[in-house]
């Protein structure tokens, strides 16, 4: 039996850090060779980091792209290597390299370029229109990126018909609650499809609003999970490939051997490249027994906030963070994340009692702190926020309390932690969870300053449940459970509860998704249920708070469709489908 | 000699305001056809706004704009109506639509779909692939949107091919320095290279970060100017065409004649489609006559500002403004603006004065309110920072004060204009110009707290010019002359100065120039001339700051690369080209 050992290199780059990125790269194939791997795989833009956006528009960013392409080349002695890098070459391509022997033995350019959601591919690349294999070590090898596996009929038909073993697919593909089925479901079924092994590896990491999740994979030519990679870390996947069974099922698989021709015709017929006559290494190993992919939502999106806030924290150079503690579920939250993912002596929580904040709450936050482990400080805000009252009293003369009183309090907190940030140099987490942004039910330059909003994109119902998760792994009562039962506020005045402004959040969620995510209209959620007048005021409050978000800290994209790059709607919009 | 009467509706349209721009398209119509006009043109998407952005995917918003559309097709009655709106059709496209005797005759699909700078187009359309004519009152016309004339061989082309005796090229294009001239030249020689009369129409009108500034246009069969809208304000444009020049221009220009004949042929062969068989209304006018383009590019950068301030304060609800006057250039301007866009009753100047405020400052930012005829406020922070630094004072033990403690300061304004804007629903306007978001040298929450930053895009150096040009105006010294001729400062700290932090504008401003709107490389920036060490610092600033930048208030483009959609670069990026 043929011998093909493959490997994944299931990297966190840094975009822009060509440097390191490099670095990284290059220990990554030393180990595959120490382990005698044939080939081992890189994800898309791995050199790069993704999504480098308007640094692709700098020409000396391509170029040095470019020059440190050729160093890894170098390092390919005595393996092959495919590596994701933006190609320069008349236009701009997001590319695959293929390394051999020291060389750049051919490239590969992306053919179905996303230009939807978080994605901008349009902005930058043009499509590529040849779909080669090589021949790497006795293997017939297609190497296509992403998207370019999502169409039935795409380059990975014609590599296959153009006599293609193994399809290893690079991707940098973002986390969102639900994918990583989904891309289970669709590779498998590309294989047993064209009766082809499938090896596809992911990006791991945090940039910026995305996390990209790793849980790279690979799936036999009858639609088996073969090898699977950890999500949100990163790791040198290695497997011997049974070559031979393609062979054999291609054989025994007339059915299959037949539909291929079916395919519609690929736009340009593959050539065939041969890159090396025989394998490198002729080495046996013992397949490991993989279970099917199990689905854990809450579990999943828990490690991607923690990746995402650690990579964040790290990327832009910070070593320590600190959050407005308030008690309340979400800022507990956020703490017992941010402490997973930099560690307790790097969290500093800081409470910030005003005249309406309760002992309880007091109490919650100081019990938070004691059980995470860190740091609690302690400024209340009564002084301050009494000189902001009487500086205005002239100005506020004959005028009703009301938000404009309740909002100098949020902006005093947001003042302070930034002051602390500004003198220690530590970045400020903002607690807002996705119902309050959406609803705009927070206050700008208050408890919306700040850094990064780790949980700015999952819903007040989820916030308990990763809450309820978080204690459940430790086994105890990290977050109190007094912080569950108390009803949710703001504390910006007396008595005041998230419902005197909102509809219940187990009423207001599934309304939120199905607007905001779904683009439903008015006439499609009244048919789900929802009564009138509360659709209209939701609605309306997510349409006119967009001048908010536009100014709201970058946070961490989790659902299928995030505030952010992921929404873009315009501020000045008259639009009500009410 | 053939008549044909031709009408531009260079309206301003609201993004989403489907019911008043269909009131607006509808009155357009109504006086056009009592002028007795054959064919009246309205603008690129003028129907929903340009750019509606992710309205489009809401199926609804596609619904309301083809019902608006049937209805401005039962007014066309005795009159063509081109008309830009989005048309769902198994995709969805950026079209214009063919109205004529009440009905929708045809739709014609912008082909070359912008994807760069602001634009999302692939985002949302699929391109057309027809370049139809149509007779309309006895004229060949050839319909196409906006950059679909950038290209020599395009559209146009084929439409001339088949006969189009007039080209309708309906745009929504943003203003940016210079621009207008560039499409003066270029329309001028789409007409004289195919002998055939070009109308373009535009957009006038603000949209968050972007300003349609109208300047539509006629040009004849020889690229003569036969017609030019004005800038930055609606009107309706009335030309009667020497269509038959056309015809004659054709029978003695062999040399055109022949070269129609090299252009590469046409993707799709144009259809000709008959609409209505001779002219409605055989009147006659005199043509006026019009002087060549002249640029200035002060008063049309200041017309844009003003077209752009109050239309985001208008159409986001708001009738007053409120500014932190600091006696400086930059506020000066923004509140000079302010009373051009807004009225002088509806601007209100805020003072606040610190410790650290100079008597001459205050006195400037006196006699500006004064010499606007603005209310000035004046509400001094000294109680409210010696609260804070109180407050601080244990946390603080031990450490040099910095930028620490004079952003508080820069923060308690912005919470002081924010109260006033909670309490009386008065829009923020900041005051930051380019050179302060681009280095970073603004306090995030600060001076950068408000809801839309006017001069964002305008580098210091032009702030002068603005300033100048405005005084120069108006014939006296509206700003003082004072303002101009004092060293810049944030009077955060005793006697600082813009140049502790930043080299002065002079210098500065080109540098940015070079590296923000050109993405020169340092080797380059070097070779104009600058010194290594105030370049590498200024670009590390531009590189560093992009955080603050994400969380700016929009501003309105008025440069080839503005901050925002038009520069996405990401936070997390490691890459210095150092």
């Amino acid at each position: 039996m043929r011998q093909f050992r493959l490997g994944l290199g299931q990297i966190n780059p840094s975009v822009g850090d060509l440097e390191n990125n490099t670095k990284k790269i290059l220990s990554f194939i030393r180990a595959a060779r120490a382990s005698q791997v044939d080939l081992i795989a890189f994800p898309e833009l791995a050199l790069t980091g993704y999504p480098p956006e308007d640094l692709l528009l700098k020409p000396q960013f391509l170029k040095d792209t470019v020059d440190r392409l050729q160093e890894i080349a170098k390092a390919s002695q005595g393996i092959g290597v495919v590596l994701g890098f933006v190609e320069p070459k008349a236009d701009i391509y997001n590319a695959a390299a293929i390394l051999w022997d020291g060389k750049l033995a051919g490239t590969y350019h992306k053919t179905f370029l996303p230009n939807y959601g978080v994605f901008d591919e349009n902005r930058y690349f043009q499509e590529g229109n040849e779909w080669p294999v090589w021949t790497i070590a006795g293997i017939t090898v297609g190497v296509n990126i992403c998207e370019d596996i999502w169409y039935p009929t795409g380059p990975h038909a014609a590599q296959v018909n153009a006599g293609a073993e193994l399809i290893v697919n690079i991707n940098a593909s973002p986390f969102h609650a639900g994918k990583c089925e989904f891309r289970h479901k669709m590779i498998s079924t590309r294989a047993s499809d064209h009766t082809v092994i499938v090896a596809y590896v992911n990006l791991v990491g945090g940039q910026d609003e995305l996390v990209f999740d790793g849980g790279s994979m690979v799936y036999d030519e009858q639609g088996k999970l073969l090898a699977e990679g950890k999500t949100c870390e990163e790791e040198l996947i290695m497997i011997d490939l049974p070559i031979e069974n393609v062979f054999r099922a291609r054989l025994h698989a007339p059915r299959l051997r037949k539909e291929k021709f079916l395919y519609e015709q690929p736009r340009i017929p593959a050539p065939r490249i041969m890159v090396s006559p025989a394998s490198l290494s002729p080495v046996k190993r013992e397949l490991g027994v993989h279970e099917p992919y199990v689905h854990n939502t809450i579990a999943e999106i828990y490690s991607a906030l923690v990746l995402g806030a650690r990579d964040y924290v790290h990327k832009n150079g910070f070593k320590k963070v600190i959050i407005g503690l308030s008690g309340g579920i979400d800022s507990s939250l956020v703490a017992a994340i941010a402490v997973d993912a930099l560690g307790k002596t790097n969290v500093i929580g800081l409470l910030m009692p005003s005249r309406f904040s309760s002992e309880a709450s007091h109490q919650d936050a100081t019990l938070l702190a004691k059980n995470l482990g860190i740091t609690a400080k302690h400024i209340p805000i009564h002084a301050i926020h009494d000189t902001y009252l009487s500086t205005l009293s002239e100005e506020f003369t004959d005028t009703e309390p009301g938000t404009a009183e309740e909002n100098i309090q949020a902006r005093i907190r947001g003042n302070l932690l930034m002051a602390l940030s500004n003198k220690f140099g530590w970045l400020v987490l903002t607690t807002g969870n996705k119902s309050e942004i959406a609803t705009g039910y927070c206050t700008l330059y208050g408890d919306m300053a700040g850094g990064f909003a780790i949980i700015k994109d999952v819903p007040k119902t989820m916030v308990y449940k990763l809450s309820s998760y978080r204690n459940a792994r430790a086994g105890r009562e990290i977050i109190p459970r007094s912080v569950f039962e108390k009803a949710p506020t703001a504390e910006l005045r007396p008595d005041q509860k998230d419902t005197d402004t909102l509809p219940p959040y187990d009423l207001l969620d599934p309304l939120l998704e199905a607007y905001v995510e779904e683009d439903r209209d008015i006439r499609q959620i009244l048919a789900m249920g929802f009564d009138k007048e509360i659709a209209r005021k939701v609605m309306e409050m997510v349409d006119k708070n967009e001048y908010k978000r536009r100014q709201a800290a970058p946070g961490i994209k989790i659902t299928p469709r995030a505030f952010g790059k992921d929404r873009r709607l315009p501020i000045t919009n008259r639009y009500r489908s009410l």
